[in-house]
């Protein structure tokens, strides 16, 4: 395979929806998932919500002969959920837990106690070193009214930053997984923009799959199709994005979807369709390297980074204004439930100290509201701690974005960093405004 | 300063000891410590505990002429503490927080509120591109029964993959902090041969420091001896680490820590002493690339590597061994309580199915024992959750240590990895024995 110049690489990407007694027929469509990898033979294969360990290992003793080498990612109190197969030795493996991932006590969406995660392992493909990732983002329950936009737009700014500094001495980076954000979301935009990672469907041109290559599809029959309103035949939300490298060229030479239904079986495979791509990595001429560094540096791509970072940074000042609100509304509830203790405790003391004067309490309701205070000062302080840790994420990541558009700006008015361009100096006025060169 | 091939670069690295309230004289040796730094004119400034932002803008404001460019890293309930200061362009910056850090309920320790994290940043200096660190990882109370020793060494393994897998292509990487592990502790052995970082300390002719290069001295007023012993005079917990790179050869010239004491003033700057270096860079021939990592590959540093791995390992095992303990004792205690509740519930209900029969419960006892079975179900839910964390996290954390010994094991029986080497088999078969070479 590598004696060539030419390497083909099949990957596969599948949100498994394998939640234990709760997703329906999960053992057997784990089973179904096993046939089909065994049968299609791919290099590389990222799954999704494989939520239980016991699952992954038994895909792993079902799967060994084909996929000899695989990692299983583990975070939060369930997760991460993401595990690969490869035909191709793993070197080594690395988690990184998004800072935020919604709120413990959303139980019933549980994305929190899924410890969502992006998961790279190192891949030897021949002599080309592949950085591969796969991830899954948090859910999107309502598209009009998305509490967890901010959370999401969090998540994409981790996933591109954890990419872009984790792949420096990659030949290949390939990402896959389930983004839980349309085409032109900004999360989206956000992650391709920055890492130069490109979409393969949008890339290929023999394609056999679903319309517009959705992934979550109204055919499918586990879909309650009030998930994916206003879009009545469904949406593209899975990826197999790539990128090369100066040393390597990667192109996608076909890709296809599952389509819901799958030939002589009752059920899909899975609430999601499966996506595999064939990809084909030539190796580069020398000299590549610098050329493509100065595609990304052109002033048009730069203004784009601003618009984008900017609109990130809009939308986590949206979250951030909420989460301090909740964080503020815990501690006012908190001195509430205390001021009623308080008040509790001095009315059932008077009788102490004016000798002879009657409990004013019936026992039970004292003790009751007792329990009931304590309750709220117990759950208000957890409340208290929880939000004040989203809104330290949410500073953060707007630091960091404050951080990015002040170095953008920067070399946009051609001032020499360790890449050194030649742009001219075309910022327009209004992106220069609200921001600081450096935080 | 880019002019010539020589450039040299003054770094600073100290533990603030920032508790407002709580750490003595807090504000005074604030403004010591800017009086300090304006002095001195460092180009890189590392600080960690400073755990209130308020005084990181404070210190800001008075930095600004001599360090325009800075960065606060925030994280967990209070923290992360970590800052950077410098007279380089920060071109870009990012976090990553530990997966495992202390326990929430140990308040007094109070390392899970500060939200342990390694922070990087990208500086400019001149033409090259340098990767910054710093951290803080979670302290030793006691070092005869240290039980947060396997978070230490978590710690220790997730610091050394995130810098060796974001350092990829630095020109020269800086790593300073507190890691709060002696020069030979596992952790720290397991970060400097994983990542070829260098003690600047170990390698400098000219030092002027307290005596060992400690950084922690019984001589210092704010030190409770006892957090010492047994070591009579102090410790070295804090470092500045140090790697080149094909392009740049990089060298301690000389290096100096204050000395608990300060001239004319009555206290020290905090309870650490602080560091600085100075560093010289020194542009290199090209070709020594391969030399480098031909070096980093020999037989002898491989199975140094898999040696201390597999230390790792063990120590981590001890650490999932008690958290599964802990998980299952919050099990049996929540199972307890839900037991005495519904022993309770069944002894209050029997009035209602034999009628007439006298309600056995005096009512305020009654509520008092349903008020504590709530709350052991609840700390033990809460309890459950946390350790199901830990363990995932610790589980997490050994996978990828077994990955790693599998291929240093692999690379040192001769099978051509990414980076081929020709190494002689020469593995003891005890090493070869408890591990496959894949997860």
């Amino acid at each position: 395979m590598a004696t060539t110049d030419t390497i083909s690489l099949r990957v596969f990407s599948l949100n498994c929806w394998g939640i234990r007694y709760l997703s329906k027929h999960c053992l057997q469509r784990y089973a179904m998932i096993g046939e089909l990898l065994c049968k299609d033979q791919h290099d590389v294969v990222l799954l999704q919500e494989v939520w239980s360990e016991k699952d992954y290992l038994s895909l792993k003793r079902k799967l060994g002969g084909s996929y000899p080498h695989s990692h299983y990612f583990k975070s939060g109190v369930i997760g991460s959920g993401l595990a690969i197969f490869s035909r191709h030795r793993i070197d080594d493996a690395f988690l990184y837990r998004y800072s935020l991932n919604g709120y413990p006590y959303m139980a019933h969406h549980g994305d929190w106690f899924g410890g969502k995660a992006v998961g790279m392992a190192i891949l030897n493909i021949g002599r080309l070193r592949a950085h591969v990732y796969v991830t899954h983002l948090h859910a999107e329950y309502c598209r009009d009214k998305d509490t967890y936009l901010p959370h999401r737009v969090v998540q994409a700014w981790e996933l591109q930053q954890f990419i872009r500094h984790t792949s420096g001495g990659a030949d290949l980076v390939i990402l896959g997984g389930d983004l839980n954000m349309h085409p032109q979301d900004l999360g989206n935009r956000l992650l391709r923009t920055f890492t130069g990672l490109r979409d393969s469907y949008l890339e290929v041109t023999k394609f056999d799959g679903c319309e517009d290559g959705m992934t979550l599809i109204a055919d499918n029959p586990f879909i309650n199709k009030k998930e994916i309103v206003p879009f009545e035949k469904g949406i593209r939300i899975d990826y197999i994005l790539l990128k090369g490298s100066s040393k390597v060229d990667i192109r996608c030479e076909s890709m296809c979807t599952t389509k819901g239904s799958v030939p002589d079986h009752p059920f899909p495979y899975s609430d999601h369709e499966a996506l595999s791509a064939e990809l084909q990595l030539t190796q580069n001429q020398a000299g590549d390297d610098q050329q493509t560094k100065e595609q990304d540096c052109t002033p048009g791509k730069l203004a784009e980074l601003v618009d984008i970072v900017t609109e990130a940074r809009t939308e986590v000042k949206v979250g951030l204004h909420c989460a301090e609100r909740m964080r503020y509304t815990a501690a006012r509830t908190g001195v509430m439930g205390l001021a009623l203790l308080l008040l509790e405790l001095t009315i059932a003391a008077v009788p102490w100290f004016a000798l002879g004067a009657e409990q004013p309490f019936p026992r039970a309701t004292f003790y009751l509201l007792a329990a009931l205070c304590f309750a709220i000062l117990l759950t208000t302080a957890l409340l208290y701690i929880f939000y004040t840790m989203e809104v330290k994420s949410l500073q953060g990541a707007e630091d960091q974005m404050r951080l990015a558009v002040g170095s953008l700006q920067e070399r946009l008015r051609g001032v020499p960093l360790a890449q050194p361009v030649n742009v001219e100096r075309r910022t327009p006025p209004e992106r220069q405004g609200p921001f600081g060169p450096e935080e």
